[in-house]
């Protein structure tokens, strides 16, 4: 990872997604188990489609349409409690013709939890394939890549 | 089930919580994963503690308290789908010295899709062993059977 | 639930999945988190298919069919610990036209930890309806009802 | 990631997990959802302990530790379908003063379908802060990463 390519435009309002940290996603220690956090990572991921996009996400899915997760890394800097609400911040870091390059920034109260980044592709449910990123799509990640929230019309942020 | 028990006083406000249907609670078939249906129960009871009874969830297990699940019954009525958003009203059907008993009834756009009813009992997570549902706690499982969320001030609704 | 219903014939040796708990079951009580002994039960229902009336159910899925679950009740009567392998034995209660009822009773070392009975119904996938329960599946499904695992040839048990 | 520091032992022999595909690991698209594989990896890390360490990891975590994942990283290289079976091999890449990195391989009847690397450290739960890795753990990791298998008395394998 090199900082630079994950820095956006000054000025540039990523789309956040609220989620509260549930009984459900703890562990014996009481903290988040570690797989959970990938769930609400892609929770982000529909969410950020639907509300940062413009392409909303369950009618994608239903056209046939999906966004396997081909990598993922992730640094878990701190624990996550019950009761926290984690904020889950989406960067397009890289808009490839095949796969797109997206980071996460996870924070309680402003405080870094943890940090993550994920390859997706997109893929067609009917052919069984992988597609090009073209056409809407490409030209709304585009814009979401300059300009993010503030590309959106009437919306404020996430 | 008599229909009897879980019908609560005319004008019982329930808490309800609403939860978006996501990509991870779905299975092949499209639809939610009856397993995850629990885990949206179990969230709407954490959030009607919360938001319902005014007992912050997190600090009552902070405390080291919790609401084991002893018996849970669920019909499925009709399917969930991604980009759903279903709405789980709380009711508190009965109140025992050492369990209560919980109706919850999940509509989409005010369709049913499922119903459920569960015991959950009062657990020491320190003594290892179930507790009397006593005091303050008590008071206010007491009100909100009768009053729902009526008996919330300056709370309206879920 | 009445207990002459549930009980089969004397000799009956049930299809059985012994599944370890993992951390990833446990919750901060350090006990099973009750949704995921509903992921255990669909686990085993899958491996009956499989080795107990000999349809083996990846296929069964990828021909399109599912056995969505339509009602379920489960009754926890002790908790399960992380370290403990957990015993579900599959009873085919009644055979219906278009749904079945199982039973299924969870042990550890042979103690009971939980008791539960399930509604399914057959769906075919493509034509997105239940369909009546017929031919080859009804003909194994009725041979198990009445003799268990002594109706697979060269199986001993589960 | 750089090949060498990867490249265990000639002759070395890795703990071996294997875990079946179920429904409740697949999606819409009718593959395993991403983040079930770090549900995988972490029951491949728990039976390490217990079959490739020799250390009960029920006991383990009952005496009061844990072993955080503290960053994963996880190439998805082919999708996992309902009815295979997973092999998750487990490697010790490095052993540090208060942490250590696994590598694991995904295969299905011999086909690589995920690589993943994780940072683990060594937690008390009771104390609430990470410890070194000493004592008689260290010295059982140490022989793990030399010898894998053939460093457990009586055990040909995973």
């Amino acid at each position: 990872m090199t900082a630079g390519s994950a820095q956006p435009n000054r000025g540039f309002k990523p789309f956040t997604l609220r989620l509260p940290i549930r009984f459900t996603h703890t562990d014996p220690a009481g903290i988040v188990f570690f797989p959970r956090f990938f769930e609400m990572i892609q929770a982000s991921v529909e969410d950020w489609f639907t509300h940062g996009l413009g392409v909303t996400f369950s009618k994608f899915v239903a056209d046939g349409f999906g966004t396997p997760t081909a990598r993922t890394e992730c640094d878990f800097l701190k624990p996550c409690f019950l009761g926290d609400f984690l904020d889950i911040a989406v960067t397009l870091e890289r808009l490839g013709t095949k796969s797109m390059v997206l980071s996460f920034v996870g924070t309680v109260d402003g405080e870094v939890r943890l940090r993550a980044r994920s390859v997706l592709v997109l893929f067609s449910l009917r052919e069984r394939r992988t597609l090009p990123i073209e056409g809407d799509l490409r030209a709304r990640l585009e814009r979401y890549r300059e300009h993010g929230m503030a590309a959106m019309p009437n919306k404020a942020g996430g």
